[in-house]
């Protein structure tokens, strides 16, 4: 199918100084998580972007000095020449498909601290950088910068523009942004400098443009200069010669940089979760910079329809469609929008668990791509498989688990059914997704089914509530059981495992909830998962009108939910809904009237009145319906998986079911194992 | 000075199965944060310790299989052949010096959540382990280990113990403790199977000495075969049979290990910081185990007493002393002891940088051995040090950074002055040393000054407050200046970031409690430091009979506090002193009898009573002196560390004066970079 007219001027290609993208798809500078020490690792991530048809792949943060060393959090290096090869290749995977690869220079100054290097940290001022955030939380402030501390920066950003071309970059940032060194200097929170990197915005620009010249002439202009800047700060700052400090910074560094990368300044704004911010949130931000600059600008926004890209460009709010999320989910965005194969696009969801991995300090995950990071491991590709299938496979269940497990064996080519009891497949999205702000989590399920309804060798049994005779009747070459878990109304005990059940009346899981019961309030939510599913409960039960208190163990509402930059927004709508937050708590009992609760490090005993208590902790796998066929079925043919196997979020049952889809039949092969390049020298030192 | 007979004890040799410890030092595994990936680092880190006298040398976890990743924490693993070179350049090391080398193998299960590798946990009864736990936090829920699992993961420590041998291992362990996946079936809260490995004590207990039986069939007795057990939560536990299940598990094990090392359950209890507990904190748990066994045993208790050490010896409580904490303080510690010099030894103060690196994910750090992870990569031995200094070197100030910057210059052989203005020697020390739990931390300026007074070429000036004038007049060849840093009365702005000071009566800093300020009552700690200060400071409030509330912006009390687990007993000593806690709030104004606060996310208003204000927040670096100095000083003559050129916490302030010494007068080395080997095969890969 031809694509869309409307959608050519996506494929015009965009001079970025001395260099070309092909087209308008840039895929910004995001953590990978995969760092210097696994390169094939990282090199095949980006490629398999290049090859899905971004014109421009980037790299995450890349330190130029061992002085910006953000351990345990994962960053790329470019300190010396023996960084040189772990990159090139990258750029020459980038490169076999026509995209022009990107390095993203990075000095993180007061928020890297430097925990493996040791260096004091750097800043304009000595102000310490989100010192009681958790992940940053440390108690080495940073050092304040002298006249030879700045001119060692701008000499680090040189050389490694220098090492950077040597690996084959075609285009160099500048990052002044995210709170890291440039932006410090930026702002005036954090630049409280009297010299002449501070105190006026002319000033405290002059920083950034000194990078941008020294990394141009590092590299004699044959690579483009990008600037990458936070705008969100500066925006909503006055200034006495243009509407706001953004418009006098972006004013002063119009022809600085090849190309204007804009964006927000913290991972939560930047990087928020669709739970509770929509697509395109940046733009109110962003949106000025083109009415200033005759340079190229990208920006990003969670962009995944094609209309939405088109709009962008139409109204002059950006030339270039960034991506990053958007880009893990389905690398192929580009070429699928090219093709006018739309409907094939594998749209991300917003969970933010792509950047929970780099909180977290691992490689990139992806709920709705499960091949995300094993393309050199496994040697999985997103829309590539190994066209071997030749049996009858059934599904079991049409869960996450499920419906991936079935997409990935019928694209092998096996003949496959899939079975679920209920009317409509998508198993706990069904309900969760109807949850406040996770709608688009449902995109999960419509992608799968979608793409299962093309498909000739598929056949779809709703409403098919299978028995262990049944199955065995049905005479399948393979079983695959996709059943999911359940959740315990267990509590959780003084050591911090979960125990036996609350035994009382108006005690509910989420499965309670999901069956439509709307508990007598007032009501407690005891969250021990500490994802996002008990806060949306106790929104969802505050929406219908109940006094709501929600109870953790944890020091904050949804603890988990720092990782995917949830947490902030929860409190905020907790606020807005009047749902009562009790941190550090337990619940160790309840008659019906009282709650009984200890605080989980000094057993402190409080009670709270509550008529009903909504558990949401403990799960339990199995399937009643795996034990029955494992008594007479052959282990090599009936396979378990997603929740069944082993509880998790829908990431876990995601990647569960497609590696259940690639293996089955077969040896799984053991997966590769990376390791970084030596430096030079190092054998030398044995 | 020959040692003190009474000693002699300690340098016995102990039969250890098959191998001979020389002596009764032992250093057990702990982690150190180099995993494989870094293996000159590690070997040269375990290897100073076996030059320092320790008969034994351990690795940390060391991961069997890939369902075993604990990644982002850092741990080492075995998983095929491609493991074993690293670790051979470890036991060389150790060999070197005549010590064993041990191995600590290794599954995690439910702990290890496997955010790299990806594969199911594994568990006995699918119980989370600690699912709420910062750091352990994850959705990602264990499977139930079926009978196949079991066999796997059996054949997984054969077959790690074959490539353990093949590495040049002495001493395999066998990990049953600490909630990793043997301990999880040896207690009933996580075991509830009802196969033959679960239920009675006897069945929980089989697959431990199924492992044991494995790894030595696997190494055919050449090597000893060590159990790692945790015994606290057992010892609790009422036996039919026996006084506890711990004695019960013991005496079902009493012949299979060659070697019993006992220990506590969690990472709190077993490395307890000394702010709450004393050292031998672990007797009464593991006492009884050599009344039930002829097996030698290990424990430890953070002993850098000899006198200790015999007694423990003496009374049947241990037969060899095992050391991890008091290993890193001073890896010359047995040799120490061994040549009579037992006033040399540099005392471990409990204060838990060293696993909080563990929980940072990063290298071990050590507040008293700086050069702790330096080995290697900057070629720092703790012990000798290039004989190179021939000037007259000035250090101005008595606190961490000074007195080790003027120990290591004199260990260098220049001729050093140091100067305070106070009466006594230690800076910041004298006075946070004598808040409540705090003494053992004085050792940091004991063992300095102890050391500094027996060298011929120091002088000690106390009561010496320099101006600029003095210092040149002194006529120094390099002038070092660490004067410390000051608190600062700053608020923290709804940015997270600190902002300006809070104007209003009866507000005070840290400076301001150690000058004698008794603050009127009610008062609010408004800690923003989050390390141990804050709380320690409610404590002293407390004590001195105030009224006193805790207000701070994380989750939880002396929020990383997480991380050299004090802050599960931070919060029971604040429960028994009744100190009152608020958290996730900051403060935003006071007028004197009414503190503001606001919800860090919602920004909600609160209003408390309060008669004064102690912010434990921002602190400012930078030296008057300093500046004065420079002037006319030529910069490679003058030199700033410590907290006045990066505010930090004591470690950053040893590890910068050190460094300082190290360096001053040359020009520093660069460091070396470490890489793994890279698995054979790697490199045709490309």
């Amino acid at each position: 199918m031809p694509r869309d007219p409307r959608y050519d001027i996506l494929f015009q290609p965009v001079q970025i100084g001395p260099k070309t993208a092909r087209n308008r798809f840039f895929q910004v500078p995001h953590a990978s998580g995969m760092t210097n020490a696994a390169p094939h690792v990282r090199a095949a991530f980006r490629e398999t972007k290049a090859e899905g048809g971004w014109a421009v792949v980037s790299t995450g943060a890349c330190s130029v000095h061992p002085s910006s060393d953000d351990s345990p959090f994962p960053c790329a290096t470019l300190w010396d020449t023996a960084d040189v090869r772990a990159h090139a290749l990258m750029t020459e995977a980038a490169h076999r498909h026509g995209a022009l690869a990107a390095v993203e220079l990075w000095h993180g100054g007061a928020v890297t601290v430097n925990r493996t290097t040791r260096h004091a940290p750097l800043s304009p001022s000595g102000v310490a950088w989100m010192p009681g955030h958790p992940g940053f939380m440390s108690s080495a402030r940073p050092k304040v910068m002298d006249a030879g501390d700045i001119r060692d920066l701008i000499r680090w950003h040189a050389e490694a523009a220098v090492r950077a071309e040597q690996a084959g970059f075609d285009i160099l940032y500048v990052y002044s942004g995210m709170g890291y060194l440039p932006h410090q200097f930026l702002l005036s929170e954090t630049n409280r400098r009297t010299d002449a990197y501070g105190g006026s915005v002319r000033n405290r620009v002059r920083l950034t443009e000194e990078l941008i010249d020294a990394v141009r002439e590092a590299t004699g202009g044959r690579c483009a200069v990008a600037l990458r800047i936070s705008l969100q700060e500066l925006r909503a700052k006055l200034s006495d010669v243009a509407p706001s400090e953004a418009h006098e910074v972006i004013s002063l560094l119009r022809d600085a940089p090849d190309l204007f990368d804009v964006k927000m300044d913290t991972s939560a704004s930047d990087c928020a979760a669709s739970r509770y911010t929509p697509e395109g949130s940046h733009e109110p931000v962003v949106d000025f910079v083109k009415s200033l600059t005759d340079k190229p600008v990208v920006g990003v926004g969670r962009f995944t329809s094609p209309d939405t890209m088109v709009s962008m460009i139409r109204r002059g709010v950006l030339d270039l469609i960034g991506g990053a999320r958007p880009s893990i989910a389905d690398p192929f965005l580009p070429r699928k929008i090219e093709e006018g194969r739309v409907e094939d696009i594998r749209e991300c969801i917003g969970c933010n668990l792509c950047i929970s991995s780099w909180h977290d300090g691992v490689w990139v995950r992806c709920t709705q791509n499960p091949t995300a990071g094993e393309e050199w491991r496994r040697g999985w590709h997103p829309e590539v498989l190994r066209k071997d299938g030749t049996g009858r496979v059934l599904v079991v269940g049409g869960g996450p688990a499920g419906l991936e497990a079935a997409l990935t064996l019928a694209r092998r080519g096996h003949e496959v059914a899939l079975a679920d009891r209920a009317r409509d497949f998508g198993g706990r999205l069904r309900w969760e997704s109807a949850l406040p702000g996770l709608n688009q989590w449902f995109r999960v399920v419509d992608y799968r089914l979608g793409q299962l309804r093309k498909l000739p060798n598929v056949a779809l049994y709703p409403e098919s509530d299978l028995s262990a005779a049944d199955v065995r009747d049905f005479g399948a070459d393979h079983v695959v059981v996709a059943t999911g878990a359940r959740w315990l109304p267990h509590l959780l005990g003084a050591g911090e495992l979960p125990t036996g059940p609350l035994l009382a009346p108006r005690v509910y899981t989420p499965q309670d909830i999901a069956a439509g019961v709307l508990p007598e309030g007032p009501v407690a939510v005891f969250d021990y998962d500490s994802y996002y599913l008990g806060s949306a409960i106790a929104e969802h039960l505050a929406l219908k009108g109940l006094a709501v208190t929600y109870v953790t163990p944890a020091g904050a509402a949804a603890g988990w939910g720092i990782m995917t930059n949830e947490q902030p927004l929860v409190h905020q709508s907790f606020a807005a809904k009047g749902i009562a937050l009790r941190t550090l708590e337990r619940v160790t009992g309840f008659d019906g009237a009282e709650l009984r609760l200890a605080q989980v490090f000094s057993g402190e005993e409080r009670r709270i009145e509550a008529r009903s208590v909504v558990i949401v902790g403990a799960r339990e796998s199995g399937s009643a319906l795996f034990e029955a066929l494992r008594e007479d079925m052959p282990p090599d043919r009936l396979h378990l998986t997603g929740d069944a196997l082993a509880p998790g979020a829908i990431v876990h049952a995601v990647y569960s079911g497609h590696r259940t889809a690639r293996e089955l039949g077969g040896q799984a092969a053991l997966p590769r194992r990376d390791a970084p390049f030596a430096p030079p020298g190092l054998e030398a030192a044995e």
